[in-house]
């Protein structure tokens, strides 16, 4: 069966949801999105994506054609409809739409498709990953927005560096990678950049149920600090809690995967055991 | 007659002319865009849109499907295609294409549409127009990418101050409008910043027959310089030379379009009616 896709208020199948060449998701970049995922065919985190989506759009003056309840309610019939056996991805997009003008915003094109989850091989989980850092600070790092041409710009060059991703850096700190947060942990010291990054879902997640266990901070993180933290890792939706292992050329602690991580993605396992 | 447009090697009207949801253009915001009209229905400057199209195509890894002879050949049936009596706006579009992992670039989105113009009123070039200023600095100004995100979110903020456009400034530095290019004049020495800026194509034009004229100078142009100019106009494909009286609440010189301005747009129309 294929996977089903809302599109401006109908539901059609993914393959033929089309969007008219003047929209301004298109033609201006101007588009927020958030993107899920279901565990045991149920949509993960919801109202906080929800609530985050909607925080985007607000942000870019656009106006959402449906609430939040009827939101669940499209999901949950795409789901059904989709009759996919496995899990899948979730997203919310939201553009400008048509535009006669080519910069004054009319009506919303709003879409929510389900897709194929790509995951990490599962080595990465064993042996850790390698970032590259990079110098940028996203636009409008608090806004979910569609611009990724520096993500994509760049991904030649993560894949001939056997790199994981791309790490963002800005003025000596570390932010945030291309689709994920960053974290390092000094001992049992959990610290995460807290400015001028997407806060994204599952860092919100793992700050939660972290903070029972380990003492947490929230600040900037220097790349000058690399050398001397015991273990680092990033998170994301398709991620969960993924070790870090290198940096650059920089071996992060013993250059594998860290046993607060370790602990830290067995008590993520168990959250999700427990819906 | 409706416009006409070509979409990976297909001519069809415009509203007709869908793109599917998975791009990257649209998913992603990964797209070049060059942007033309026509003067008495033949392509201005083409060879010169062209150059800029294929070097942001170049910089963001997306392989042009035509050559520019091509895409000559393309224009010209499109033109007469749609047998637009008047003169149009002519968009070559330039995406990732859809993408199976939401980050790889497969085979690119290539698009040529023509459009109707929208020109500013009469009265702007005869009483000139205000900016306003914010400060920004576009990610990659020498590329033109579809990032058009914070001129969309300015747009009502330049509606409520009557201004005719957003004019980015970065530490104390002008650059350029969301869509134009910014020149001032003091007394006889022309002057337009030259760095971190997109290069118009009509930017280029005036300066080429400017420098018959007048004193030109390329380089940094400070926002505390503006007290102290006489003239000030800006640039581009739809606007040609428009005088600007106001920046925020600061006159330019006499507060009206000045005469330098209004003899290089003579000279702009001499070398239009040469063609």
């Amino acid at each position: 069966m294929p996977y089903y896709a809302f599109l401006n208020g109908k539901m059609l199948p993914s393959e033929k949801a089309f969007v008219h060449i003047s929209d301004l998701g298109l033609l201006r970049g101007y588009a927020v999105f958030d993107y899920l995922r279901t565990y045991n065919r149920k949509p993960f985190l919801l109202q906080q994506h929800l609530a985050r989506f909607e925080h985007s759009a607000r942000e870019l003056n656009l106006e959402l054609p449906c609430s939040g309840k009827q939101i669940e309610g499209i999901i949950s019939r795409l789901l059904s409809k989709s009759a996919i056996r496995t899990d899948c991805g979730i997203r919310l997009l939201l553009t400008g739409g048509r535009s006669a003008d080519g910069i004054t915003i009319s009506r919303p094109t709003f879409a929510i498709t389900t897709e194929k989850l790509i995951f990490p091989p599962e080595s990465a989980y064993r042996k850790g990953v390698k970032l590259i850092t990079r110098e940028f600070q996203r636009e409008s790092p608090y806004i979910k927005t569609t611009n990724y041409k520096n993500a994509i710009r760049l991904n030649p060059e993560k894949l001939r560096q056997k790199a994981h991703e791309i790490l963002y850096c800005s003025g000596g700190k570390i932010l945030e990678t291309t689709r994920n947060n960053f974290f390092v942990f000094k001992g049992d010291t959990l610290i995460t950049p807290g400015a001028n990054i997407l806060h994204g879902i599952t860092r919100s997640f793992v700050l939660s149920f972290a903070k029972g266990v380990f003492r947490v901070e929230e600040r900037d993180v220097l790349v000058s600090e690399l050398p001397g933290v015991s273990e680092a890792f990033i998170t994301g939706t398709t991620r969960k809690i993924l070790p870090v292992v290198k940096v650059n050329d920089q071996a992060i602690g013993e250059g594998k995967p860290g046993k607060n991580s370790l602990h830290l993605l067995k008590l993520f396992e168990e959250k999700l055991a427990e819906r």
